[in-house]
């Protein structure tokens, strides 16, 4: 369970600062996207969605945060919080429409993944732990697509939990890795959270504790013969495919299999068409060839293009940490608040950058055979194109939960459906999205209106 | 709390085989050490045993993990775990012997930071997770003192939360983060659950609210009257310096102060520089200017170089996720095992890279002022070069914590005590690590030994 207290102090302060002022209750709308496609690419598979849920299902203030909340002072001593507002912080429940893409659907870069529609400093509070989450999960369920696009049907098992940054950086990557499309993970605990599939057999360990390689196999292969895959670069890769062929002769003479083994380190491409050859000849054609060792998306394709005979990969470090790009430019903006008429204000925020400016308004996305269009939930769409459907689905209304999350299966089978239509249609190329002609009209006027009466 | 289950599955299919085979409780000696300085320095700031410490006081399976361990099957659906090893598996608690090097303390590359001598079966099952903390949490701390000697004095805050991976990973490198020298984060979780202090104002969205940036700096003053930052870049960074200045006028009158002002876009060196001379002419300049976005020891250096007239750094993403290096390539290995007749044998895995061969034996690290010297317990040290200490130091004995922590801020002060007397006396020199003269000889014998009996 995450504690609402997961959140930068400036969004108390400034929460505390609105509910001072009397305007916390104003209706705001805030919207999360992020600015640049990841590692390159065209798109980004949106995950995090049910850690959101789960979260917001759960998000109160406890005594004890009260109790922390209370001892905060500002540089001069003095309390930072009245007690009058730590107890209405008490009291606080998530009370927002909140519409966001589903896990496992495309999104593209300034599109929202979450609208949040309610009390502004709700929207406000909620802002760093949204981010947080759909960042990351976001990130890492783009590279597992990435990385499973270019297994070209290999199967693909995440091995990231030693190098992770920390439990969560390992568990919540499992999660979006396997979304992503990768087929199974060595995390355990991910896999009882998660109903993600696990895998695993045999380290070098096992290897070293024995007086050599092929007793080591040997005692493997009776005490797990239903799970034998044998790894074997302990002391020189070659020989250990000669030890693995000699084991997986005994285990057909009773009736069992050898599944595979395992690669770990070294020329892997070339030791695999070795060994390929080596397995083949002795009749184990069935015999997989696993690799792991630094492997990534650009390795891996890599590795094919050079003929490598490897049908299982096992990707750790790179994916769960997504080394080449650690980090998910996402952001969150107010676009739009209720006046004290309760007229809707349009909000922005320039840049010196024209991409850093925020888009005002409240937004939907409408997604076409061929390109996005943003429009603006108010002001509609000027025009139906047809063939389409709405990306944004309400997941929560009021406060209530309207949303029934599918399987994780479901998820996965979704991103990977996705992806593969999309890399047909589009390939590399950019991927339309198109703000709604009066959306637009009203954003170049707001942009001219803050630029003229220099704010 | 972390779960035992947050292990790879190889581990547990390990433990099953050490079991069956009844060598499961043969004692033996597991190291955990890094390859490579990480971010291509010469040393790191070894961090996470708390977190370490806290997982193995509650390592113990649940009847939940039993359930889950239950269900888990071969490829050819097959149970993989017999009911009996899972009853011995609920059963097992830590009573291993672990020494560590404190947090706080340099290591250097192929040092052991973590050795645990005890049960065959207890080292293996924990591997995964003594990677998973150990290995984030020292990437993360020297980072961040990396980020400290940047910033030559200034402070420093961690904003690292909204980008961080995952939950955990936000608070797991706030925590690591301030032990490696940050003064402070905006994560309040994190300043609960550590002690770390907390630090933040308002964000753009605060000003987008109000009609303008002037009438929004001051409602920000007048409900914040002690805590008053103002972030000026919401339209125009130096426009908005002046709007800083007059509302610094208006609390003054009032008694009160403007602590600082937020550059957070543009070219914030040459606007710092500018700022100084606006607040300074106006009698601000006891005023702080801050600056995020996007920052990390290599831009701070380069801002300081040229001039910039920054005191505070808000650093995030590039921090808590080691950007330009997020993961730190930490290992786990197997050094010594007893044989039957309770004989210490020594164990190493060959490798075709010199550098990757690990080290047999049970080591600790004596600590010079000039060399370290790795050497073994059993073997002891052919010579005293005098005035030194050992790094490792006992946590637990069998299984009893036996080490009392020290506070956060001890840690913290520790670090950068030591990184501080480091850089003064090596700089960026590579720090020599000996082997010493007996345990390097019985290696080379190991090796020579593996390599002729081609295992």
């Amino acid at each position: 369970m995450i504690s609402p207290l997961l959140t930068d102090l400036y969004q108390l302060t400034m929460a505390y600062g609105y509910w001072k002022l009397g305007i916390h209750e104003r209706e705001a709308v805030f919207h999360q996207f992020y600015r640049k496609h990841p590692f390159g690419g065209n798109y980004a598979v949106a995950c995090g969605l049910a850690t959101l849920v789960d979260f917001l299902n759960n998000w109160r203030f406890s005594n004890d945060d009260m109790d922390y909340l209370h001892t905060l002072q500002s540089p001069n001593q003095k309390p930072l919080f009245t007690d009058d507002f730590l107890d209405y912080l008490k009291t606080l429940r998530f009370t927002c429409d909140l519409a966001a893409v589903p896990e496992g659907e495309l999104v593209f870069a300034n599109e929202p993944m979450v609208r949040i529609k309610g009390p502004l400093i709700q929207g406000q509070l909620l802002e760093s732990t949204v981010l947080n989450i759909m960042n990351f999960q976001t990130l890492i369920a783009t590279k597992a697509s990435r990385v499973y696009q270019a297994a070209k049907g290999d199967t693909v098992l995440e091995f990231g939990l030693r190098r992770a940054q920390g439990p969560d950086g390992a568990l919540s990557a499992s999660r979006a890795a396997y979304i992503g499309g990768v087929d199974a993970t060595s995390n355990v605990l991910a896999g009882k959270l998660y109903d993600i599939p696990v895998r695993g057999t045999h380290a070098h360990s096992w290897v070293t504790i024995f007086p050599d390689e092929l007793s080591a196999f040997a005692a493997y292969a009776e005490v797990m013969p239903d799970n034998c895959v044998l790894l074997v670069d302990t002391y020189d890769s070659l020989a250990g495919v000669s030890h693995a062929i000699e084991i997986g002769k005994q285990l057909s003479a009773k009736g069992a299999k050898l599944l595979g083994i395992r690669l770990d380190s070294g020329d892997m491409g070339s030791l695999s068409i070795t060994a390929r050859q080596m397995l083949d000849q002795a009749g184990f054609s069935d015999t997989q060839i696993m690799a792991s060792n630094s492997l990534n998306e650009y390795v891996m394709a890599d590795m094919k293009e050079a003929g490598a005979q490897i049908s299982v990969w096992g990707v750790g470090t790179h994916l769960v940490t997504a080394f080449d790009q650690p980090a998910l430019d996402g952001v969150y903006k107010l676009s739009a608040l209720r006046d004290e008429q309760g007229t809707w204000q349009y909000k922005l925020k320039l840049s010196e950058q024209t991409a850093k400016i925020s888009h005002p308004g409240i937004y939907q996305i409408r997604r076409y055979p061929h390109k996005d269009v943003m429009y603006d939930i108010e002001l509609g769409m000027s025009e139906d194109l047809g063939d389409s459907y709405d990306v944004l689905i309400p997941i929560f209304e009021k406060g209530s939960l309207v949303y029934q999350q599918a399987s994780i299966h479901a998820l996965r089978e979704r991103a990977i459906q996705r992806v593969n239509d999309f890399i047909k249609a589009h390939a590399n190329r950019t991927y339309p999205v198109e703000l709604e002609k009066r959306l637009n009209h009203l954003k170049q006027q707001l942009i001219l209106q803050v630029k003229t009466h220099g704010k």
